[in-house]
């Protein structure tokens, strides 16, 4: 098979991933967006994303393995494909993390609304963001955006550690606001998680870029 | 390359994959055991056991790609070594996981022991049960065993729910065993999050044993 229409293949494979991320990050975006708009309408959205997310991942997963089994790609090509392999998982579990904050915004709409000591709709966007900067740095093969997203990542697992605490405080000082504070607590978990899918998705793109790997020499520690 | 090299290659990538899966359950037993017992010897062993299991990962990753590279492994031989690829994350994610609870469990060595609402103990087993269990089926290409692993799982997420909500209660009662409850809570999901990963090691099990997609078309609704 001419090599051309291999290269061909494979800019197929990075647009059927990047309808994936689209996906993940609409997903995303609309379940923040109805919790904080304790919006029913929306959550069903992000339930309807989450099948067209399931069907996506299957469709990169499909694509991958037949560009595997049917060319040889080799050294650079070959890591780019394992690479979206594994991002085409994160992105998948992003859709999982969106799904239960929706889940936990529908739990919320029989509660009386209250204000809480954590923002998260700055931590919605901030996850957001480091979900595009992991695929933008795909997109560029940049490393240096890549590793930016792991730095992002402290400042998430710092506003995660702040927010549980106040939280966490906020139940003890006032009892009758405790579900919707463990509400709080939960998203605020979710939407650390969802960071950390985008710093995998950095960190396996600074391995295909590289052709090493960086994992496990940053600091990652999670909470 | 003759064939039989080939078999030989995948035979030492699932001693390689066994290694691997050997390290992250010692880690979990111990991480579990340092909660139970407050032994700051047993985190310190958790963190050296997370060492090795990040150098087993690059291993891991390495004999599959040069698998990849070097030989044209086709249909199911092809889909067990991206299996192993993906299993290979997750367990190293159960490492990252058990350092998370040995963390926690050093926090907790500066407070006073109280009781609690939850059986971490039994939690700790059960994520333990499933991650063996999802190897075993591994080992005998059993999806029968694989699928035990996902009904698994919604015990795993019942106890987690039941434990979240005593703990909260505990809280809430009791004020001055709130940081002691705190942890406990996050350990409690700690685990369900290993008996996640225990899950998604399952599905990749029957994956490549039936070469079709099971994810998504079972109840696999995290909280």
């Amino acid at each position: 098979m001419p090599r051309i229409h291999f290269q061909q293949q494979l800019a197929e494979l990075k647009d059927k991933l990047l309808a994936m991320a689209a996906l993940a990050q609409q997903a995303l975006d609309c379940a923040v967006e109805a919790y904080l708009q304790q919006d029913a309408g929306l959550c069903q959205h992000v339930r309807d994303l989450e099948a067209a997310i399931n069907t996506t991942e299957r469709d990169v997963y499909q694509m991958a393995y037949d560009l595997l089994a049917k060319e040889q790609p080799m050294a650079v090509d070959l890591r780019f494909i394992l690479a979206v392999i594994k991002i085409n998982s994160d992105l998948e579990r992003v859709g999982d993390q969106s799904v239960n904050i929706a889940q936990r915004a529908e739990g919320l709409m029989n509660l009386p609304g209250v204000k809480l000591p954590v923002d998260v709709k700055k931590m919605g966007e901030w996850a957001g963001r480091m979900v595009r900067t992991s695929i933008q740095a795909l997109l560029d093969a940049d490393v240096k955006l890549a590793e930016s997203v792991l730095t992002m990542d402290d400042e998430m697992d710092a506003m995660n550690h702040t927010a549980q605490r106040a939280l966490m405080q906020e139940m003890q000082a006032r009892p009758e606001v405790s579900d919707q504070a463990l509400n709080a607590i939960i998203i605020a978990r979710n939407l650390e998680r969802t960071a950390d899918h985008a710093t995998n998705i950095a960190e396996d793109v600074i391995f295909w870029v590289r052709g090493s790997d960086v994992r496990h020499q940053m600091s990652l520690a999670a909470d």
